[in-house]
């Protein structure tokens, strides 16, 4: 199976899924085919070439609409054959017509426990709220905000010395984890969706 | 201290405290004076007398607006100088003029990791969710609904196999043992609350 990877940004969940599929971590992955940013100048492009995987550029051109940059986008990710997308620090919510493309096959990374502090700087959001626990979550992604049925999570305990950083750091390392069990379930398959409710299949279900 | 606690239903949690005051857990808690119930079927009622706590049922009357109840209430526990109200499974939000005769001494405890699930049935609603990990808070009460300080949270993992009833049990058994931990850190005095953020004195700060 074929992996594209999306982000906007520093790129390091990217970098953890690179440094995992490298290492042999992947049973069912052959290849990261590419890393697509839809800002130029997202330091994560630099650290995909590193790992030799193929990087597109895509940003949204001034005056275009939504889904004008989403068809430059899928005529540049057409030729890779991708069969799952992982949005990995993605800064864009992709329209229904996007996600009509790739049923079922498209995962999201998100730095709290859905359903608290969906959208930007969860992390900060939890912070300010005083949570005592936080974590992180990758799902599926479908036309809701941050609302698609969850894969895994994960908690994360926030302590009394802890700054912003220091928990969005200790969020963002167990997110590394997450993000590659999460693409290792669902390359291969091994997960059934009932009520929105992601359950594993144990291997004598096989 | 003398403390009281509010319950409507089954008041398991209230027994739970019950329980780890009789054996002595508490450092600061004189009493559970009173364990007043807003309905008069709660079984909850029955449990606090097996305990030899006084019981107090202030059910609101046909026509009486929350105020008037309120402040039946209040003439009710008024003899009992409790520093602490615990709601413990208690189904009426206070009003801000309730609120104001315990500034800052009424605690809450709730079924979920808030933000996530505030409201009733919050064990459900993560259910349907289709959360990996939901848990239980303690928290201050103030004006806003389940959104006060949080003082303890718990995370507890649904598993694949748990039903709705197991989930609520094992959120339950949890939240058992944080009420009680919750009420001997506000009872002893031995935390700050910062920007809605409450921290833990350790013992060499006092």
């Amino acid at each position: 199976m074929n992996i594209g990877i999306f982000i906007s940004g520093s790129g390091t969940n990217m970098e953890a899924l690179a440094r995992r599929w490298r290492e042999g971590g992947f049973t069912q992955v052959q290849q990261i085919s590419f890393v697509l940013s839809d800002n130029p100048l997202a330091p994560g492009i630099e650290k995909a070439r590193r790992y030799g995987i193929e990087t597109l550029v895509i940003q949204r051109q001034k005056g275009e609409s939504r889904e004008q940059h989403e068809e430059r986008i899928l005529t540049a990710i057409s030729p890779f054959s991708a069969e799952l997308l992982v949005l990995a620090g993605f800064m864009r919510r992709l329209s229904p017509f996007f996600l009509s493309r790739f049923p079922g096959k498209i995962i999201n990374t998100h730095p709290s426990l859905l359903p608290a502090f969906p959208g930007i700087d969860a992390q900060r959001q939890a912070f300010e709220y005083g949570v005592k626990v936080t974590g992180c979550t990758v799902h599926f992604v479908d036309e809701s905000l941050d609302g698609g049925p969850v894969i895994l999570q994960k908690p994360v305990e926030r302590r009394d010395t802890d700054t912003a950083e220091d928990l969005r750091l200790r969020i963002l390392a167990e997110e590394h984890r997450l993000l590659g069990d999460a693409v290792e379930i669902v390359t291969t398959g091994r997960y059934r969706i009932k009520n929105r409710y992601v359950s594993m299949e144990s291997a004598h279900e096989n």
